[in-house]
């Protein structure tokens, strides 16, 4: 399988659908099962002491994976997060955007399964990793 | 064990450290162990359609465990989330807040371990469930 | 709802489908959306020291959903685990059962959710908690 | 970091202090932060209709994770699992042996992070994926 939609027309439907977000992803590549989402970090995301918030991070993974199933499935805004477990594992650098690795491990007619790894940008160390499962509308 | 923070403390303690979110929750009543947070949803919190975004709900789940924790053990701000596993298991009422009843499991000297029921308003059936893990850091 | 299964039925569903296993469970109550299983722990159950191994613990916790579910849903063998997210809490008391303690959080038509408390009988600290979604095959 | 325990000295510890597993697996890999460990199915690991059971694909990945984490800080028995969270993805192919991957995301002085895929041996489509966290015992 190859995705059926790109990083162009995964933009698009992010600024359609997600106006109150969208700004904050960059779609930066996507490829088949996987995409690689950017996150500006700008100061409403961060807690005191710079660090950026643990539900940001939450968004950001929750993201990445939603547009690497897009991406394969075609623009189904309904698909929805049914599971996620998340794992904070180092605290994000400051002044740093975000960069999200998101591959889908399973892609079924109702479920689709993928882990996403979430780095500052920049670092090999990651900063939180999480597992998603999403339901699939009847199409 | 008995709470070492009241619904006032826990209130004040948030209004301090998180200034950008507190409005967003009422403390509604602490116990031992335990501790139940509305969440004022409003617009900057839905998606189109209406419903309650899966981060604000992380964001509800994940604050509610935090107060329940710091009533037991005071008011240590850099306590932190190490790890949550959620469900999201239906869609929230449009137009309601949404109340988190959370639970301490155990009270480590390094680790917390609790769960979270999350609800709309009035209603008995959970809109998501949630186990976190939170780090407690050396006194 | 009401349970279509009740102690007797869940027991001879075990034996019959599961003989390999069935003797370490016994299925103490049934009731709407939840059910109580202990597990009889016996030496090939415990690790050196004589704790009861974590796959032990995940078994138990598993089985305990899966009868909670079938006694709301009829005897559907292929109901299948599709997620867990476990938190293993305390060490479980030595020479002592297991008691895990199920509910049923949601039942919908494809997915069922619910949470499982594992505890050594007759203490009220929890050994173990799990959140677990199954599959329900098409009937 | 480089490993302080290879593939013979893994393989020695587990046949002493796992005994009544340790046949189960074999050590096939280990690096940096990271394990390769064949399960070998026997028809005492099946459900009916021949599917490996969860339990033990659980059993497969929280070894994996521990043999990966003792490679890298040493024959520590008392690390334990404080949890994990794994997605059932596929049913294993029949009469085949099961490879996990298992790779260390973090490694803390009391925490260890990481994950795990498991793949029925020759095969590049994943049964299950797992986070797994442990807790490692003060020096």
């Amino acid at each position: 399988m190859v995705p059926v939609m790109d990083e162009a027309a995964l933009t698009a439907f992010l600024a359609r659908e997600f106006p109150q977000v969208a700004d904050d992803f960059v779609v930066e590549t996507v490829a088949a099962h996987g995409a690689r989402i950017r996150f500006r970090v700008a100061d409403r995301h961060l807690r005191p002491g710079g660090t950026v918030s643990g539900p940001s991070i939450f968004a950001l993974a929750d993201v990445a994976m939603y547009l690497a199933l897009l991406a394969m499935i075609g623009p189904q805004a309904l698909a929805v997060t049914t599971n996620c477990a998340i794992d904070f594992m180092r605290k994000p650098a400051a002044g740093c955007d975000l960069i999200a690795e998101a591959r889908i491990l399973k892609l079924g007619r109702v479920l689709a399964v993928g882990d996403v790894l979430v780095f500052s940008d920049g670092s090999a160390a990651p900063v939180a990793r999480a597992g998603l499962t999403y339901s699939i509308p009847p199409r």
